[in-house]
């Protein structure tokens, strides 16, 4: 089987992402087209070798198409993902709109890769933070049933796109020309500085990104697991650090955990303090896994344990999890044609 | 009264903000000798519009005097501090070495100044992180004892010193020059990185840095409370932020522990998610209060609540928590002479 595919913001981070991840994985294409909104209209990206020139989204681009790789923001997912479900393409989701729609089955294969199959054509990628951490959670729920998270975000500058890693890059060269820095895409300086407000807020007084991790986690996991997150962006470029409390039914050991990351699928153990080896985003942009180190006991919780985990934002984040949810598709014969 | 007063490692970034600080607050000074190791020997500073020369500690340079305030790192205080107690002064420590022995009260002076008197010549200024966390959990034990911590950290170059803050302004202009980055004061680039790593292992796995966050908060505020810790080094200069989770007693409402925080000593509320408004390391280097914002009931835990606080690690964090202490024991007659 080879399929007719479109990625709907194509020009994106995650939409350039999407086509380094589909020619890497030798993914089953009959076709490509690269789907973006009129003022992207020409630009050309290379792929296996050959040219594709950006198309405008309409309501007519998806004739013929099986499978809608989407990261062009909710609104036009809101739009479109309809149409082109009516077209008969099955449609991946990145973006937030229809994560918590009781129809859609949200994804992250390592953990519910089952969940695929009751979908009626919308299959929903999670939200950055939160795939990379329930694949760490799934290794360990096996050991014991997780209860509570807590959970501290240190989120790079990819999690805002193209232009939110060009405006760092921006800011920290203004400052080494000594002039004021640019700041459009983050509610302030990014360079030099920790903000702890990604997303808007909400009435609780968590941000969206914060209770993405709530409500998804739950989801995904199928759980009765509560989180309480803390997302803040900090100056790196493009993948995302998690520092992670969990409470489990019974207490789990630090040998244990270890052993369930090493086996643990989509995940490398990178836990050695003695030789300074744990995880750190400057070294796994562009990584497939999820890296977990900093293993050890809950001082403050008998039944606690806490990790530190490394992910591409970009990659497992985004764009990598939505070729998984397709690749998936394509084995258990799950598109039409 | 006015005091013959040293300090222990004038020429660091510690030993610079002691200078800033007994100006700014008009510290009854009666002469103010600058001690470092023989290479910063001969170097001036201006104080108060004289000029001070750097003259070499040696065990003969506390003759006659009445306060040492010491931040030249552990083996010097390990070595000088009771040299200078026997020659009649009073060290205020802001090294590890002394911290945990029972008989060196502590202090932090809004939590638990009254310690101060029970000093027998030496009394330790608590690590930075400490310092911080405790002055806001101060205000809210008022409201209901505290029994669990979890604290994952985002602490600034400025920790690691001025050479720490050195490297990670020349990191950034060797990526703005496209050269490779120099990498000697931290254990990696720091530049578009986090390194969940700050001081040295210890057994459990834990770093010393996050074991001083369990065991210094126990001592200072003479509790049962533990404290779980992970501590971070971020690319921000000088500022340190903290993201926290408390479990107390009966449930803090987000009202109570606004009112608590407003009214607290040596604390900023900073707290409207609504206009944007939260503390942030880049905006709050140079403040002495610790700025928190962010509260709200944690998700996970009925008797929880979470926060995020932000201060200045070379000022609250180390140079002015040791003035306040000089400052009490002035304003209590402390002093022999």
């Amino acid at each position: 089987m080879s399929l007719n595919v479109a990625i709907m913001g194509a020009t994106g981070a995650v939409g350039q992402e999407l086509l380094n991840i589909l020619e890497q994985r030798n993914f089953p294409l009959n076709s490509l087209k690269l789907l973006a909104s009129a003022r992207s209209v020409g630009r050309e990206y290379k792929f296996k070798g050959q040219t594709l020139k950006v198309e405008e989204l309409t309501k007519d681009s998806f004739k013929g198409i099986d499978l809608v790789l989407s990261s062009a923001g909710a609104s036009v997912s809101k739009e479109f993902a309809p149409i082109a479900v009516e077209a008969g393409a099955v449609v991946v989701d990145n973006t937030s709109f229809f994560r918590m729609d009781p129809e859609v089955p949200l994804v992250v294969p390592e953990v519910n890769a089952e969940d695929i199959k009751l979908n009626k054509g919308i299959i929903a990628n999670p939200n950055c933070t939160t795939i990379m951490m329930v694949v760490a959670l799934k290794a360990l729920e096996k050991i014991s049933h997780i209860k509570r998270i807590h959970v501290s975000s240190y989120q790079a500058a990819s999690g805002a796109g193209a232009t939110g890693m060009a405006e760092l890059e921006q800011q920290y060269k203004e400052i080494a020309e000594g002039k004021p820095c640019t700041v459009s895409k983050f509610a302030y300086q990014l360079a030099n500085n920790v903000i702890p407000h990604i997303d808007v807020f909400t009435d609780n007084g968590y941000t969206k990104e914060e209770m993405k991790m709530y409500n998804e986690t739950k989801k995904i996991m199928h759980s009765d697991v509560v989180c309480s997150a803390t997302c803040v962006r900090v100056p790196a470029l493009r993948s995302h650090s998690e520092s992670i409390w969990i409470e489990t039914e019974r207490p789990i050991s630090v040998e244990e955990a270890r052993e369930a990351i090493k086996n643990g699928e989509g995940l490398q153990l990178m836990d050695e303090p003695e030789n300074k080896v744990y995880p750190m985003p400057l070294f796994l942009a562009g990584k497939d896994d999820v890296y977990v180190g900093r293993i050890r006991k809950d001082l403050a919780n008998e039944n606690g344990l806490t990790f530190w985990l490394v992910g591409d934002q970009i990659r497992k984040g985004a764009a990598l999890n939505a070729v998984q949810i397709a690749e998936y598709m394509v084995k258990n014969n799950m598109f039409k044609k």
